[in-house]
């Protein structure tokens, strides 16, 4: 009975494959209601699963719908996830520079709920990029220009969807284990051979600290090893923003110069240190090794040339970005060092100014979003320029607190 | 937010008065869902919740509907709470018994949802008996006889019925907390002076161990003080059933029986204990002196008297009570001393007889039933009668393993 198999994880004990498969798959068909599950889903948050729960609830939710094979496309392919933050545009960067060194890429992302669009939002700000290439359209591209960044084409992990909508708002979304789960079913169904994650700590993650960062990342590499798919990490902080820009077609330019080499500080250093995992994993090199190759597609234009590739492939014209005329310069109103930027009240500001959604249906504004002028550490006067917010409709409030000024 | 409220308790954090009251009122008026409260449920099953949320929860509880007032009635009125098991039909013997004493009660009592019927369910058992008296029906009868056993008149905390229903089916019954504040609620609305709790714990009870039993114990009664009202209790074991007879017109005849000094062991004493410890609280006489003015009252019979009157007045026909016609022995098919009579499985017997509802609306069928003719300790020989079954239809199995024969 389901209301026994909840009172099992209440006590903290384990539970078998064909206990959480009964009440999982229930919940799938509709035979389990919402608030059963829910009040599992807090007893997995509070009381934790086992590695043996762990991997059999990942299956459970793979086999919840298709699975994709892209063995036809020759190469070692390597996914790449990120578990997201605030101006978090490194798919758009890594993409081309992996690719211009012949490791095929196939880049299935989301869009946004939340602060800042997803790729596909931001992609979607370059006129005419189409993002819902079908699996064939999605091998030809690969075959013709390496890699592609695309829609989800098929039902993959449906049950995810369900589970996450739910544990949106029961305040479940926490567990470690349920996290792992919900982003390994995903990418072991979306046909990788092996799989780079970018986990994140700090004010703007989802796992505040280091070390939850390293425990969620471990789980996840545990979970790799069970389906014989290696699994890198990197750990990085998101406590401040990423990069300077924040916002879609922003976040795109910004991706743009820094494939051009235009670019210094800690985006570019990630953006570096991602792709070399993925090369050095795809190709069976040294990581220096691949340092050394990715910094020079970069140097030699490589990388960028192959941004364009790809964009065009994919029907979009780069001429045509659309970035909001209207600029709000925000000065500052004190004199000091920059001892902290809140990656939170930027997504919030970004979201207010129509860069994000708070419904699944909401329409987001492309041109709009935030430039930083000042980062962490830098020193200011009195008046000196903060941002830019690029607005459209000046229903948005500037909290001045977002820079902490000391 | 909803949600933030949940996530405090999830990371085990105390909830204010304002917090507990905007989330339990908003689930009482449709503005919070099931699978959200469900959640917040298992997360206090699992963290607990202190003593100041407790206090604040039930205060939330009461406020929830009506509260009574009999205080128009002369005497220290005490009500009895048990938390219920296989058997219990203590209530139909210590009202007429504390009644014949002089301490007025006003029992509210409910219909079963489990094995076998409710105290309510048990008297309708007997022909004609009234259990829907209106609030001045009970006080005139109350001064008339001295006291009255009847359904709940008012609505009388909403939120626990509400709150109920959702535990039920998702796991989430069994907290002390929780347990402690629908007991509480329900008898402080109910407007009794002093409460007398009789706390089972064993196979057929909400807690199983002594200790967990007077953990919730020690809790009502911190409760109660917090409202200004003694409260005694009683820890009574539910590994066995308690009496002879399970089965609403078969408890109603055991009832009578012990009324009429004819019954000994563990049900007459706890009766014994019971009764005494209410007469002692209502006249604030020592419990050992209370003790032997209740032994007297069955002696001299004037506490079957009490019953008498008190059906007489509730329109209820003694000389009709509703008993089946069809009787199955059960006899032993070994020898050896028994160990063991699982109440948990006479419960179950009792309800595929008929005797009890498996959902709100099921009919139960007063006349059906079970008499046991062994006692735990007792020595059997093989083809003993161990029990007659008393049934309507044949659609029951019997389970040898009920008693456990070494």
């Amino acid at each position: 009975m389901i209301k026994d198999i909840i009172d099992k994880k209440r006590l903290g004990l384990s539970l078998s494959y064909e206990e959480l498969s009964s009440i999982f798959n229930g919940y799938m068909k509709g035979e389990v209601e919402d608030y059963q599950m829910s009040s599992l889903l807090m007893a997995i948050c509070i009381n934790g699963m086992g590695e043996d729960e762990i991997f059999d609830l990942t299956e459970i939710f793979i086999q919840s719908g298709d699975t994709l094979d892209f063995s036809r496309i020759p190469g070692i392919k390597v996914d790449k996830h990120s578990t997201g933050g605030i101006g978090d545009k490194t798919t758009l960067v890594i993409v081309p520079i992996v690719a211009s060194l012949g490791v095929p890429v196939i880049k299935m992302s989301g869009r946004g709920l939340g602060y800042t669009g997803g790729t596909i939002d931001k992609l979607e700000s370059i006129s005419g990029f189409r993002t819902d290439l079908t699996n064939e359209e999605i091998i030809d591209s690969v075959s013709k220009v390496g890699a592609v960044i695309t829609g989800q084409t098929a039902n993959l992990v449906p049950l995810d969807k369900m589970i996450y909508a739910l544990r949106d708002v029961t305040a479940t979304v926490s567990s470690i284990a349920l996290i792992a789960v919900s982003i390994m079913s995903k990418k072991l169904a979306a046909g990788a051979d092996k799989i780079l994650l970018d986990v994140k700590y700090g004010k703007g993650a989802l796992v505040s600290t280091k070390e939850e960062a390293e425990e969620l990342a471990l789980l996840m590499q545990k979970i790799g090893k069970k389906y014989q798919h290696e699994v890198r990490y990197v750990l990085s902080n998101m406590d401040h923003p990423l990069g300077c820009y924040v916002g879609n077609s922003l976040e795109v330019q910004e991706a743009i110069e820094t494939l051009k080499g235009n670019v210094a500080g800690r985006f570019y250093e990630l953006c570096i240190e991602l792709s070399s995992h993925m090369v050095s994993m795809s190709k069976g090199i040294d990581y220096e090794e691949a340092v050394s190759l990715v910094e020079e597609v970069i140097k030699n234009g490589r990388a960028y040339h192959k941004f364009e590739e790809i964009v065009c492939n994919q029907k979009g014209d780069l001429a045509h970005i659309q970035v909001s005329p209207h600029i709000h310069p925000v000065y500052s109103e004190r004199e000091g060092i920059i001892k902290d930027i809140d990656a939170l009240k930027i997504g919030k500001l970004s979201l207010s100014l129509g860069a994000g959604r708070c419904e699944k249906n909401d329409v987001i504004d492309y041109g709009v979003g935030i430039v930083l002028h000042k980062m962490v550490g830098e020193s200011v006067h009195k008046g000196d320029l903060l941002m830019d917010l690029y607005f459209n409709h000046d229903n948005f409030e500037v909290d001045q607190s977002i820079f902490k000024i000391e």
